[in-house]
């Protein structure tokens, strides 16, 4: 990818995005990202269900109340300024009115989103630094950098777009994320930004992200955490100068839900992707089931068993456990009923094992995506979750926080 | 201690028991134990709430509801004989039937339960040769031995013994148990069997039994995953000669229920410590919630925790994720009333950071029990999880079945 290239959030008409070193992180690298829009945008946020909400999630909270016409967004990584009190949500605040001064608007029109680790207060006069740099870096072909400076643990940067047409007129939906561990349904640790050069009221953004979220952020399950930092923006600025969407009845709306659905899909398989020490990326697809909410909790219980998760990480079938798992998720079936496959070969039927081409499933289990199929035979609800493997680079990885 | 002496589940007047190797499993360890009563025995069973119910829980399920007194429990390991189907339900009456004749009663008097790999059909030969061995090698001095064949991958056997006072006469209480990986509330793959020489009716047993689980078995949390096979036998044959325990009301009844909660906690301490991989303890005690079930929520949540758990295993005092699983497990509290504690000193007070030793706290971290202590001001609810640190060790052991 050309770094000169308009990328990621920079995609859709009217976007710019930076990304610097602000000295968050200890060792230098990217921390601090800025998305802003040459006019105001209405936006969209979901947050955690934590109880334990940072300071960014307050503050953002707050301005979404707030304001109706968005100028920027401020993410930072190293630390999430969380369980900082008010001194925290202090700083979040001179954040967004650093960012309100450059960019020549109030503080309710800046959305900030953090990530990092917990409990340590955020250096006011470094975070604020930061913002004014990032300010004075904006430029449409630095998507890439903005999407590099929110990683933490994650190895690699989280970009996508999708376009649909609106009376002949090309609309763009682009977003980032960060991911990495403490990925799990009610989100965890993730960050995302979505922009798009749509004209959409805000109840209709609003309704667009949230039916977006189920099948995609909230479908990625990587060990069960939930943060306290959590955010998803979605941003509309209509530069591409399209008819307003103003209802879901209106003829683009299915578009835009597609494209905005389209974009944190993807976004969230890039995250199972790279989760922790991850070296595959699970697939459970649950069918068959009394209802889609119970196809859900089969799906999580399977694709977030630890037990599920070592043995991928062994390329070892062993269906007896997922469905032990799929029979403790709450999901209401008869064994007797059920049927799984690895890679679409039926490994077990009607609650025992089923002859089967060993060679063909062991290869299976061999590749880097390995897909679990479980039919319930109780309904026509489904789901699909992904996890990833667990291996010893994931205990690595959170021995310590430093 | 001696391998001749009475001990577990043999120490209760009237009971023997035995363990050989009957080659269930491939590696010629012992993997078959009867535990036996010279007279009848009530009993009561708790079983696993997992759809997927093995072979084993089936039968004796039905045992239970069928007959009244019990002369013998089978327990074997290596082969769960779960997801086996109506082939699966077979052997393990045949191996019912089979100690029946050699102790001279009904099939429906006596008890099984059954550890191991899902899904794999037990050979049913081996295993009614394997009861047939046993109940020729029982003895009151073999209670180690049973221990023993009933373990998998756990490295130590589990044995307590509790006493208590009934007019002047000893009435004892012994038990055995094994855990390892999958334990957790709902309880997961372990086992456990229970004697007593004490004299109690059914109901009263089912009661004591029911109320020592809470504090006790479901107490462990290791991997959040619920097995197939979960059984926890308690039966009493009454070779004290002392009164019918026949009501909650009868003096002796506060003496039996402390006496078997004993027994339990240990066996369920035990499990913890030697927990899959696990190289420390980690006891979660919640304190100052709304009730007792929220506190029962935020422990679990943050003894289940995988990133606490790599932070013990890392001797990491990373309270900041204590706090952040506290907040998401759906316990009801102000995070600027919660305290947290590692080995009893005050790490976070309010939702932030406090003032404290470090050195202090490193030096509690480095030991072998880990107690962290969550205080939530918002109540008199208390609750206490036992678990594990997250290692290697456990994704070795489970990257496969072989």
């Amino acid at each position: 990818m050309n770094a000169g290239a308009r990328v990621g959030v920079c995609v859709p008409m009217g976007w710019t995005a930076s990304g610097v070193a602000a000295g968050i992180k200890p060792d230098g690298r990217p921390d601090l990202c800025l998305v802003a829009t040459d006019r105001p945008a209405a936006a969209a946020g979901v947050f955690t269900r934590n109880l334990v909400r940072a300071a960014p999630v307050v503050i953002s909270s707050r301005h979404l109340d707030a304001a109706r016409g968005f100028r920027g967004v401020i993410v930072s990584s190293g630390n999430a300024n969380a369980a900082t009190g008010t001194q925290g949500v202090d700083t979040a605040q001179a954040m967004c009115s650093a960012a309100a001064e450059c960019l020549d608007c109030t503080g309710n029109e800046i959305l900030i989103a953090q990530t990092g680790l917990i409990g340590i207060q955020l250096d006011r006069d470094v975070a604020v630094a930061g913002v004014r740099w990032a300010a004075e870096s904006l430029g449409p072909e630095r998507g890439q950098e903005a999407a590099q400076a929110m990683l933490t643990t994650d190895t690699v940067h989280k970009i996508a777009v999708e376009t649909f047409d609106q009376s002949g007129v090309q609309v763009t939906v682009g977003g980032m994320a960060k991911g990495a561990a403490m990925l799990a349904p009610s989100m965890a640790t993730m960050l995302a930004v979505v922009t798009t050069d749509a004209a959409v009221e805000t109840a209709v953004l609003k309704r667009v992200l949230r039916s977006a979220m189920q099948e995609s952020f909230h479908s990625v399950l990587v060990d069960g955490c939930t943060s306290t930092n959590d955010t998803v923006f979605l941003l509309a600025n209509g530069a591409a100068e399209t008819e307003m969407i103003d209802s879901e009845s209106h003829p683009s709306y299915p578009g835009l839900a597609r494209a905005v659905e389209g974009v944190c899909t993807s976004l969230a398989r890039q995250m199972a992707c790279d989760a922790e020490g991850a070296t595959k990326l699970l697939e459970v697809r649950v069918t068959g089931a009394a209802s889609d909410s119970d196809a859900r909790l089969a799906a999580r219980s399977v694709a977030g068993s630890v037990l599920v998760k070592c043995s991928i990480a062994g390329a070892d079938a062993y269906w007896g456990r997922v469905l032990a798992d799929t029979g403790a998720s709450g999901a209401n079936f008869d064994p007797r009923d059920c049927t799984i496959r690895y890679g679409g070969i039926v490994v077990s039927r009607g609650g025992i094992a089923a002859e089967h081409d060993v060679e063909a499933v062991a290869e299976h289990m061999r590749g880097r995506e390995i897909v679990i199929g479980i039919d319930l035979g109780a309904g026509a609800g489904a789901a699909t979750v992904w996890g990833s493997d667990l291996t010893h680079a994931y205990v690595d990885e959170n021995m310590g926080t430093s």
